[in-house]
């Protein structure tokens, strides 16, 4: 679903109104008969000949998603990863909006990067009060668990970890680990020795 | 099975020499059936009561994903999100090595990263020479098409783009993208309002 989503606002801001199966699939790289699938799951969003409208389309599965209401995250770790996050602009578009920013190299702490100020990791507790229950760990490997810890306890509910590492947590709060090494790991399948 | 894989090298690392199927499905946080499932098709590698060398098959999941042979890797792109990625060490237990790095900044071309030196993009062309074929984009969203048709010339065989866009290729390369806040929108589905 995140996939098709993110085709559909593609296709949005390029001033598309409507897309046929056939033609997702080809900018997706999925089977059009899987799009028809999963669509038809969800209710019928689409019409024979015309395909479909992608305003109620990415509408229905931003609600799906639960992405249709605006969330706040918080990235901690600013280093080049973190600071590669905090210039990222594909946030908006979702509903997210980078609202704090946290790191514990004092030479950093007080620095504005875009719209937030980097605060000292000492302030993760003060997230539950500023609403703010995504975050992001960008990390060095070996504080990654504790990082996650202090999260769970100032009342974070989802994580993207980036920390090549598994991080542990208790049941009600959702992990996605993000490993570049993995994610390359994916393409030599398709490079056979020729 | 790359995540089959990187669970399974994790728990080499620890020092665990074989692992049920349980116990891999708790650490990855999926279905045992499934695991059996997906490791019977490749054939069977598992012991009943034992559970799974993990040397063993480690070695058959690296062979299917032909992750069995070294392979080099250029990354082009050197702001925040490349540097982050030259200093990532989680390449090495999949046989990667990052073998070049290029930017079209006079002001970093020749500087030394980790083990290598940062080359300008006008050397993009040496690629196939070198034997490099598989190649990370870390450039700037306007300057990843451009980016992409240059490997693609230069012999380039697979990619990971990390720009928040659509690339287009020939069919013979193959392109994984990965949008950081497509993964943080699967996050909100498991964070019900309570």
């Amino acid at each position: 679903m995140p996939v098709y989503l993110r085709g559909l606002l593609f296709l949005a801001e390029n001033g598309r109104e409507s897309v046929s199966s056939r033609n997702l699939a080809e900018l997706l790289g999925v089977n059009a008969w899987q799009i028809r699938k999963d669509f038809s799951y969800f209710g019928d969003f689409g019409t024979r000949g015309v395909g479909y409208e992608i305003k109620t389309l990415t509408s229905q599965i931003k609600k799906i998603l639960r992405l249709d209401i605006g969330r706040k995250i918080a990235v901690v770790g600013i280093g080049n990863l973190g600071s590669a996050v905090l210039a990222y602009r594909g946030f908006g578009i979702y509903g997210f909006a980078i609202a704090a920013a946290f790191d514990n190299d004092a030479k950093k702490i007080g620095k504005k990067t875009g719209n937030v100020e980097i605060e000292d990791v000492a302030n993760l507790g003060t997230l539950k009060r500023r609403k703010i229950d995504l975050a992001i760990i960008t990390v060095p490997q070996d504080a990654a668990q504790a990082t996650a810890d202090r999260l769970v306890e100032a009342g974070i509910r989802a994580i993207l970890n980036f920390s090549p590492c598994y991080i542990t947590v208790p049941k009600k709060v959702k992990v996605i680990t993000i490993d570049i090494a993995m994610d390359l790991a994916r393409l030599p399948y398709y490079m056979p020795t020729s």
